[in-house]
């Protein structure tokens, strides 16, 4: 595990629980991370060095922010044996396979991971084992991916208590700029366009329209700038849609409010009733 | 009472049980509600006519929906004594207003009253006598509101566990428009900017910043069509800050997403700092 983090350290926590013969090796490129995750024991074995943390690895997993992948894929290329599986958690996949393709030796197995996992909290310290349950992993892979390490894969974060989808990378990117990345943008968008003083006054409902605003900006300007293109047509997607309701204020147009209104309002209970079915929440 | 659904209900269940000398009168238009409304005895009283139910009121409150107090002000004003405090608690003020001063006789004190409670839950079979604890309610008066009237309601919402604020209905209708209003239409532009198949793959972190495209559509329609100048300018407002966060993508600006991101962050934990210490959220 390179990187660690909540996810970092939340996975091989539960590598151990879940895999009583794997060996699970840690590493962080910071020495207090170090020092922390070898107190709270998220991991077999705290590497000190990068290439030595992969040498023997069956499976690599990198849990760090995205745009350091490609550096650390041209890092552990001559350290990861014949037939190893590189994969990682990041929250954008089309870049990270396009750097696995280019930086990381023939001889390995690339598969894109991403378990939609996490809070606003961060740091090892916040590392659980149970973070996984229930949670959905899209693994993302091309024509070229190696079908055995997918399916090890799948078998991996299954047994971890993830529901496991697969897609290509194109499609993980253009579904997350929708449900995730877009939600991000508007949640910020949102806190900015008031003043701190008018969100004193603010209820409930505020409070949740714009909770994810809270993530970590570093982690999300990573996610973002990886996915620009889709994040952008969904930007203006949202600003036709919000365009619509605009316009029929404007004309004081009382039943097109409420056309629309209801329209998303369905739809939401639509998407709420397949969660419960589903069994993602509880009703 | 005058409407007798959800919140209508609380309030009269809330004043029997804070008010043991208060006689609490209650009206719907339909038969079906007041005949439930007799089932669950949410009143000491339900009037089958409209003026016999505030003939010997000393405070009468309209919970219907906002394009309803017009007609309604017109209908009650004959049948109100002398002294009679007018309320409502209605999600915009301005309009209420404007209504009360056109249409209520000038012996009777009209107040504007927001209690901001309530849930996706509709109807008086969802009505409780706890459901305005701690509840903020925004008490809105101009220069000719009658003094005493404002103090008399001021302690009227306070025994019935709401703390209270008071301004201008101008001013109100501004900040709601910011701090509910607008995150509706954000909400509901939201959802209406994916399609149902994606909504499929949305996580917690979509299901929260959508939640509330879950109201009732009419209601909704009701306070942003008695609030369109102010929501237009907010959208205004947040399509300028969306496409600041796009301008930024587009030229592939890391450290400005970050900045945006950050600033919106910040601002947010200051807004739940806030709301903590004031005891409206738990840490």
């Amino acid at each position: 595990m390179i990187g660690l983090g909540l996810l970092g350290g939340s996975i091989t926590l539960r590598v151990l629980r879940s895999f009583s013969s794997v060996k699970a090796v840690g590493y962080s490129h910071r020495i207090a991370t170090r020092k922390k995750a070898r107190q709270l024991a998220v991991a077999s074995e705290i590497a000190d060095d990068i290439q030595q943390s992969v040498r023997n690895a069956d499976a690599v997993i990198l849990a760090t922010p995205i745009c350091t992948f490609e550096d650390i894929f041209r890092k552990i290329g001559p350290a990861l044996k014949r037939g190893c599986i590189v994969t990682d958690v990041g929250s954008t996949k089309v870049l990270p396979h396009h750097w696995a393709a280019k930086r990381l030796p023939r001889t390995v197995h690339y598969v894109g991971s991403h378990p939609i996992a996490g809070s606003e909290q961060r740091g090892i310290e916040f590392a659980r084992d149970d973070l996984l349950d229930g949670a959905m992993c899209i693994l993302t892979t091309t024509a070229r991916t190696n079908r055995r390490a997918v399916e090890t894969l799948r078998e991996f974060w299954s047994k971890l208590g993830c529901r496991v989808k697969t897609m290509s990378p194109a499609r993980h990117d253009r579904v997350l700029a929708n449900v995730s990345h877009l939600p991000h943008v508007v949640a910020a968008a949102l806190i900015n366009a008031n003043d701190s003083e008018t969100l004193k006054l603010a209820g409930k409902g505020f409070m949740d329209t714009s909770r994810i605003a809270s993530g970590p900006p570093n982690i999300w300007s990573d996610i973002l700038i990886t996915n620009t293109k889709n994040t952008i047509k969904d930007i203006d997607k949202i600003v036709a849609e919000l365009g619509k309701i605009k316009k029929a204020l404007k004309s004081e147009d009382n039943r097109q409010i409420e056309r629309l209104l209801k329209k998303a309002r369905d739809k939401r209970n639509t998407m709420m009733e397949y969660k419960m079915k589903e069994k993602e929440i509880q009703s």
